[in-house]
């Protein structure tokens, strides 16, 4: 199997439903879809260090193109011989553009006007967004940094990441309907020149678009149609997906009829155990969320009968296991009582056990759904 | 050979100085000495879990009374089958009594009084300190404890761990000739009430007395004398060391001659690089500090050399390990720059991967400092 190229392949098309198991080929290995990606922003999941994220198993990893550029650099990241070996995982790796974060800071938080939470219509550094790219100035040392579709795709570059991403604009969620039309164009002509800076030199690398259009089912369609033409290996969803959960579906199940079915996607930022569950029958591949290990931090353990705040009294006894079926490093290591009493001891340790447990549910309740999937259950 | 029952074994006594290397045999395995032990306050080494521990090979893990008695609270520990079993630890633990803790309540923070920077004479929460006991609130929910030696032999004895110390007094640096005489004869009463509350139920734990007298030289040789006389299974040295490392070597120098040879002892509290090797040849068996650990949060990172402060902007570039000859986890798998940039983005990752290193160049270190004296060039 040659390995060293990317490659999708649909291995099982449910008939229940648009669900479907696949294999995507990278050259650091395959991603068994549907899968969840573990975001690791920094270079590393939060309290777990790559060689235990190896050993949990999750297949690819999430790793963000702004942290990177403004702390190592990638210049760094380069020197040190790419991302992988940098940071010494073995296993795929996707990064992103920068441009979420980019117009978080010109938005405010993108998450919240994602969800219109707020409306900070300016605010952070950022000095100039031009048809050319945005201006911002760095918050470690106050450089200017001109981000722009080609210095982008030069720093995923850089980075070596096995799947990369396009630059996009990212509207807020208050925008009216002529201008997210105007940002669609400039993001779809934005993700061309990312494509073009790509395609110069492709080192072995994957690039999906990024499908916009905000919660628009027809603007939605006009991107899927016009990113379909271009030679992109595979399709992320991204921009606003509306304010509730049931909206977010409604866009999505408008969305995924219209992208070609022979590449894989991806949606980007959404990963709760609800969400994965009411979207891999719309035919989602994969999702990145730190949800899992965010929620760990806090003593919030996944499990297949629904949350646990592990720092609640009852556990204070439970010197069992905290999930007796649970054949992860935390579970079978640990009791119950004693991660309780390191969340209550504000032990540092505690971040570290929930995070690998969280993680590896994710890992086998994504397996669960892919036999699900093969079983035509779903 | 019987591990089951507490021995010390004199292997060899250095023909240069005082030092010696032995062997502590406790139930749960083989203490060499001289050793460090690590610091795991609340039942686990910060940012590190036990099995780590484990791998890294400390053979002595201290843990703190007080801290457990507050959380989960002994008769948890208990219920879970004791500390080994509810930390999981198969190795050698010891716990102190809660005294240095709960006096800290009453004069401010030790350490800051141990070495004289701080003057606070009332303070915290203690309620009453009578011949019988502390009695203090506890900083969690208000209750009102009473710690004598007894309750605190108990509470040991609950927790189970192979080496146990008697309840004492903690007198501040600033006392008066004839305040620092009655402390001794107090922690001398406490002491004895501590030894025949374990021996009427040994458990197969050992008990360490701690030798009071503060820097006064004819105080600490009286408390070696009158402990000495009593069946304890070894010697902690605690109180007041002085306000230098000068003064601490000096009564150390002077009191040490005064111990049993054939018994082992241990210094409580320190643990740093100038230390122990200053100290060493004065015949201390085991050493604790949280200063490995406490210094790796910060970045400090210790090597042969000298200490390496990773975060600074030299490292940032150094794809190479830390320490090329290094055998740790860290620095075989990491290198300078990861670690570098791990705590340039304040990922709880960097606080891990160092912390192993520190602790696994202390076992290391220990050893060089075994072989050193087996022959006779310390």
């Amino acid at each position: 199997m040659d390995v060293t190229s990317f490659r999708f392949e649909l291995i099982h098309q449910s008939k229940k439903s648009r669900a479907r198991v696949g294999k995507i080929y990278t050259p650091h290995g395959v991603i068994d879809t549907p899968n969840f990606v573990a975001v690791g922003t920094n270079g590393t999941v939060k309290a777990l260090d790559n060689h235990l994220l190896h050993e949990i198993g999750l297949q690819l990893m999430f790793c963000n193109t702004y942290h990177l550029l403004l702390q190592p650099g990638t210049e760094i990241v380069k020197k040190a011989g790419g991302l992988h070996q940098f940071i010494q995982r073995k296993l795929p790796i996707i990064t992103d553009s920068g441009g979420f974060q980019v117009f978080s800071l010109a938005y405010g938080s993108v998450a919240d006007e994602l969800k219109s939470r707020g409306l900070k219509k300016q605010g952070g550094s950022v000095l100039k967004i031009t048809e050319e790219g945005v201006l911002f100035r760095s918050y470690r040392d106050g450089a200017k940094i001109l981000l722009t579709p080609e210095s982008s795709i030069q720093a995923q570059k850089d980075l070596g990441a096995d799947i990369i991403i396009p630059f996009d604009e990212l509207p807020p969620y208050h925008i009216g309907q002529e201008d997210l039309k105007k940002s669609l164009a400039r993001t779809h002509r934005w993700e061309k020149r990312s494509l073009e800076t790509h395609l110069s030199n492709p080192k072995g690398q994957a690039m999906y678009a990024v499908v916009h259009g905000g919660v628009d089912l027809d603007l939605r369609k006009e991107s899927c149609a016009f990113l379909s033409e271009l030679p992109f290996d595979g399709f992320a969803i991204g921009g606003s997906m509306g304010k509730t959960k049931d909206e977010m579906h409604h866009m999505l199940s408008h969305t995924l009829p219209h992208l070609p079915n022979e590449k894989p996607n991806h949606l980007l930022g959404i990963g709760d155990l609800a969400s994965i569950d009411r979207l891999i029958p719309l035919g989602i591949d994969t999702f990145d969320s730190s949800y899992p290990t965010r929620s760990a931090r806090h003593g919030i353990l996944l499990s297949a009968k629904g949350n646990i705040n592990i720092t609640k009294a009852e556990y204070a006894e439970q010197f069992g296991p905290m999930d007796e079926n649970c054949p992860c490093p935390t579970c079978t290591r640990f009791s119950a009582a004693y991660l309780h009493h390191l969340f209550k001891s504000h032990e540092l340790t505690s971040m570290s056990l929930a995070s690998a447990h969280n993680l590896y549910f994710m890992v086998t309740w994504m397996e669960r759904y892919r036999t699900l999937i093969l079983e035509d259950l779903i």
